[in-house]
């Protein structure tokens, strides 16, 4: 099997081509990864077959088609302009998220009526597709009407995906992905970056700021319950979707209080006195427009499996992004 | 104020340019009337300000571009390749229904960029953009999971104008018409053409095939409702809507049987035996994708009316397309 991953630089990206480096997908080797992004992506460490690492920029001319020149059974398309760049560039943010994919889905077409091509397509989709006023959970089949930008071009993205593969142009699946966390790297100014920052910073010794209240709820899954997700869907029987190709993925709904009691637990009373409160209310108006809980009952009986709680969401992070070892960093 | 209606010379633009022929929305007079369509559009009867009469194709660089050169206040966009041809010809639905419809966004995007344009633009959206399986009644927050490229293009353009509404650069509102009945003119080919069909015929003393069973129900509003719709749109205050731009329209949930006694009570016995039934299997799979009834409490709660009954919507059709009678026409 040969595989391609967009987006294949970014935090999800680098997770999952590492998680395929043992070389099967769903029982079946991988013969080939193709690692694509605006940069050059990384090399996955320990995979056996062949590796092709290219920097493309989907929205170009041609840029798909090349992509494609092999036709790759298998196409994770997780590439993006994030949430708050397609907010301050709107030109920017329709050109990459929807115009690139469109490109991308076009490309498939092409080969699709040359030679009958229809890879799967797995797309990260996102929860940004629902917006505000919400109810207590939010069912499978509530509306998308979302209060961002880049949850306008995700929704899109969903509606093409479901019509490219209603005609047999390809095989897509779109999961709605809930905010990852704890998401490695270094704090960021993402309204949703708290989420993390309150974790990942303590667990290594590090003050971290809280911005809202502790009530504030939201969905979560950890970056390898994300990869698990991606590679489900790589595999499953997609004749079980029906013509509905969009997939709210499970998580874990919890306040930012059980957040902290979780991080209390797991690294002590000393990891939460590094969490200082500092009340931002422009970043409490944006999270208020947020969900908060779900019940995606639909995931969950096609067999897409969440994190149990956000114990296990820490000790996931521990265990992936800090080697197993918390505390401060040693010199 | 200037009033633009791209799509002028369809049977719903035809209609709504002779309302406005006395020469007000929403007690506002109307100096000019831009009428565009990809053929010229005839020139309503009656009104008193100027006319302007275009042949525009909106997919063609610069096309809308020209059409906003003066800046109309209200534009209503009701072109569109239809649902049929859509779904035989994919890359010319895209073309006009969303490259086209994104194009006049966007021109309008750079006006409101270059000296803070912010047109009222009444996009007529569809009920196709619902795909079966339904609940019993559709409620306004169900989701719009479309079962043909028509309500593909539909449901992604108002997502698009939400999010240009809420970005200030138009302001925008979707209605989600329901099917038109009785639609005037030849019968047609389309899966919904019997529904008009077997009234409009009949009511002129012409026979007309029936390819369904008499239990089959859909939601119906007349052309003239229709047009009291999109007259509504134009001036209502949009700041009820929120975020949620797109409406699904009130309409009539009646099945075959009700148009049918409503004809009998009309015209009589002997306009019903002009009504045979020829079982299709093909169109009766497609019709039974389609949605049957609606809650639209929200299009209600914001004045909109639709047909009282059947009887109504008859009545409408002689009134306003028989010009007041019924029975064989004369030599």
């Amino acid at each position: 099997m040969d595989v391609l991953i967009i987006g294949a630089a970014g935090m999800l990206g680098r997770k999952l081509a590492q998680a395929l480096a043992p070389g099967s997908l769903g029982g079946v080797p991988i013969s080939r990864l193709r690692l694509a992004d605006v940069v050059v992506p990384p090399r996955p460490a320990g995979f056996g077959g062949a590796v092709t690492l290219a920097a493309v920029d989907l929205a170009q001319p041609g840029a798909a088609a090349r992509l494609l020149a092999e036709r790759p059974g298998v196409i994770f398309h997780l590439a993006a302009v994030v949430s708050g760049e397609a907010e301050v560039d709107f030109a920017k943010g329709y050109a990459v998220n929807l115009d690139g994919t469109r490109a991308l889905f076009e490309a498939i077409r092409r080969q699709n009526q040359a030679c009958g091509y229809r890879p799967r397509l797995v797309f990260a989709s996102s929860i940004a597709v629902f917006g505000a006023p919400f109810p207590e959970v939010i069912n499978d089949d509530y509306f998308t009407t979302p209060a961002t930008s880049y949850g306008t071009q995700k929704a899109i993205v969903e509606l093409l995906l479901a019509d490219y593969s209603r005609r047999g142009l390809l095989d897509g699946i779109a999961l709605r992905l809930p905010t990852l966390c704890v998401r490695p790297g270094a704090p960021n100014r993402a309204a949703s970056g708290f989420f993390s920052n309150i974790l990942r910073e303590p667990l290594v010794g590090l003050p971290a700021v809280l911005p809202v209240g502790d009530t504030v709820r939201h969905w979560f899954a950890s970056p390898r319950a994300a990869v698990g997700f991606l590679q489900h869907a790589a595999v499953l029987d997609t004749a079980d979707l029906g013509q509905r190709r969009s997939l709210t993925m499970p998580g874990l709904s919890a306040s930012v209080a059980e957040e902290i009691e979780a991080l209390r637990r797991v690294a002590g009373q000393r990891a939460v006195d590094l969490i200082r409160v500092e009340p931002d209310p422009a970043i409490a108006r944006i999270v208020a427009g947020w969900p908060e809980n779900f019940d995606p009952a639909r995931a969950r009986a096609l067999g897409f499996v969440a994190d149990a709680s956000f114990d296990d969401i820490i000790a996931i992070h521990i265990a992936d992004d800090l080697a197993g070892r918390i505390g401060p960093a040693r010199a």
